[in-house]
């Protein structure tokens, strides 16, 4: 989702620094603005048009630079904080999606700081949608109780972390390891691994991370997901399973993408369930909930792109969740959650 | 106000964007740091001195790009956001000045996010200020009431626009259409437009918008801006009326500004009528306020200048309208304000 | 502390600015990322575990441009903000370690904006860490109490600052002045001055400062700093006052840097005394405190490094000061505070 457009060399000569053995240094500004009008419908919540940003790839503004330190060495640094060009705002944590330091070498890279974990980098990667639009599974693992009531601050990235990714050239092999202390608040402490395998056009990726909360259970994600290429068809699967004592939410999605021409098409279709809850709660045994969705991408470019996105979930049970990672007040539970966008995005 | 300095050429081969078709494609940071020491005497709540910001042109940072589509078309983005250099802060609105993406083609542009809305655009573009010091008629169209009270979020940007713009090349007449969405809440949904026409040293355009707001009656802007440039001297002419309910404010401006060297003088006259409101509340017949401002601009460079401003707002009936747009407690109906502003301006 | 490494020359033909006198304009963006794992112990309050930024340098954000106006005259802004790349998070004043613009010429230069004010910069350039680590004076100097309970809000750096600098070439002679107005609140009203004298291998400075409070006695610092190197060491000497009313804190230090190929050793000794305060507030005759700290700095390029340091804080009578500048509400009076931070900094 780093599509770099406006690539700037280090121009060492004006910056005094000097040096063959850092031309290969660069900073790059890079950002998405991504825009769609849409109606969201939610049960008897009713009906809503607005305008959105973020379905095909989430706004954003960022900044990273890489320095060849020599000695096959180099050191890396990465800002990248979304914006919601809708209204002008941006999140309350600025560089909220990413704000990391790096060593590089032939053993790997050690990364510090704000980023993905393992367990949650494996959910995205592995539906059609990347984890945007009416059309995501995130709909399902970052609904309004991603962490099942746990208090856990981990369920898509973590604060203070200490990752270690393996080397590239390891015949396919690829994987992540990050540690996060607590600071002194629960929910924060976490520790997880992610071990995949790409052989070009099956790639399989594993991943399980545990973050400590203020009760003596803790919050576990683990998951599975794989992707094939057959001809111009990806065919991508997901399971993914959030555990916090009894209380289990277990997904599974099966999504497909087919380029043609100056488009791609993807479908998907995804159930979620939950168990080990109170009745009444949603999540209870039979708070389920499918999703069925679809979307257009139409590139004008490499940068620019018109697309179109239709979601639709279906509660059983106590179930609420939506389209839109919303929880309507005036839902009832049981009830549909459908929806369109139709924008344009432009990356730089 | 966008004035450009910095501007990069996309550097394609370094992107990996490669193609000639994109060579006109750019992005271009910019910004403007205008900081002043003034001092403000509001009636008897007495006279304080400061240093201020955005007197010349609001200080603001500000990224903008636009790329070559092929076949006559193009995608373009703006994030604009204010800055006050004085203590270092922004606003709660990180992009607050305006955050679009646009397509462009010979059919005119469409434009999707915050920015202005064409009635308020109609305003500054009518004074010698252009909307800033103390002598800018938005002194009273922006003062703390500017929406007479009846929560219109869009006195000056609205949130959610989809806008049209006609193209140029139509004998010099321009325009604009916005509509935007209530998402759901008051105050919020805008719908509006803006025609004009410009023929080299005469410019005229009229403007209306309408915002839906929490009763039955909108809030309603509309006005009518004229400029006219004989010789070295630039009139202009401009008439504005809210509307909400009964209540209703008219304004009226008459500036001019004259070039002389590398300085440039500016001078205003203004009146503001207000009536159907309660008796005692401001917006009463009769609470009516008067403007009279002066300004000289010297310039040191294409990107820098130095300026001071005076503005005088004399108060009747109940009015307290200021020159800074501050709504000081201490300040007595039908008491007058004052200032002067000395500052330097610079732009990158 | 601006460590340029991306330096963009105005690229005057694209931004249709042209001609050659301003063919030394600039814009730069810069920055840092320091990132360190920490311990911190701090008495009966117990030991933490982090990962916490800035030990080295603190991590940052800017943007800073000169443009040449011809005859010797240039103006100049500068906007600097930290940024946690632990979290991602940006401070509450976006800008809040400098923002402001200049004009300069053979008289000096003329500075509008925040800043560090003359008095509180006359500490950190005079010891080894330069203002930052579980090792700096500042520990001392701006711990929780920094203004002895006056309110005065330019214990570090100054809002709606009018400073002027000497120009260079005065014979090693160098100096600022800063004038801050109240603007109608308490603690803002700033009035300082620095004098130095800079023989290439000595260096000593005295500066003195004073912020109106809400009462009729006035925050006071005032500071004398000296730096002498000798071979490959660098010593450095401060003394330290802040005065409010009966209040006094007197902070004494000497530190020595010591360059050793690719690296740089340093440590510290400092004695904090209190007098004036009530007993039991940590103010009073006998409340001291004493640091002991040294540090390793090990350049992997100009721009990166790898660090540790290490700090330890020990407490008499009722102090209850710390290695970083917190106030833990468990720890006891008159305990120790120490730790260490082993890390990574990373300019660009």
């Amino acid at each position: 989702m780093k599509k770099s457009v406006l690539s700037l060399a280090v121009l060492t000569a004006l910056a005094g620094l000097a040096s063959g053995a850092q031309a290969q240094s660069s900073v790059t500004l890079f950002g998405v603005l991504d825009l769609n009008a849409n109606q969201i419908k939610n049960g008897s919540a009713g009906s809503m048009k607005g305008l959105s940003q973020g379905a095909l790839n989430t706004s954003r503004l960022g900044l990273r630079g890489i320095e060849d330190l020599g000695g096959g060495m180099s050191a890396a640094f990465h800002l990248e904080g979304q914006i919601n060009p809708d209204n002008g705002t941006v999140t309350s944590v600025f560089w909220n999606r990413r704000s990391t330091v790096s060593l590089l070498g032939g053993w790997g890279e050690l990364r510090l700081g704000r980023d993905y974990n393992p367990s949650s980098r494996n959910t995205y990667l592995f539906e059609p949608y990347i984890g945007t639009s009416v059309g995501t599974v995130l709909n399902f693992t970052l609904a309004p109780t991603a962490t099942l009531g746990s208090g856990a601050t981990t369920a898509l990235r973590t604060n203070n972390a200490v990752a270690y990714f393996l080397p590239k050239g390891l015949g396919g092999i690829y994987g992540e390891a990050m540690v996060a202390p607590s600071e002194g608040a629960p929910g924060n402490k976490y520790l997880g691994a992610r071990l995949g395998y790409n052989a070009g056009a099956f790639d399989i990726s594993a991943a399980y991370g545990t973050t400590k909360t203020a009760t003596t259970n803790d919050f576990k994600q683990w998951n599975i997901g794989a992707s094939y290429t057959l001809g111009s068809v990806t065919l991508k699967g997901l399971y993914n399973v959030h555990e916090y004592g009894a209380l289990k939410q277990k997904t599974t999605a099966l999504g497909a993408s087919v380029p043609m021409g100056a488009g791609e098409f993807r479908a998907m279709v995804a159930a979620n369930k939950r168990d080990g809850g109170t009745a009444g709660t949603g999540f209870a045994n039979g708070d389920d909930s499918r999703l069925l969705s679809a979307g257009y991408v139409h590139n004008l470019s490499k940068r620019t792109a018109l697309y179109g996105f239709v979601g639709r979930i279906s509660n059983d049970g106590s179930a609420r969740l939506t389209v839109d990672g919303s929880s309507p007040a005036a839902m009832l539970a049981g009830e549909t959650s459908s929806g369109y966008q139709l924008g344009i995005t432009h990356r730089f």
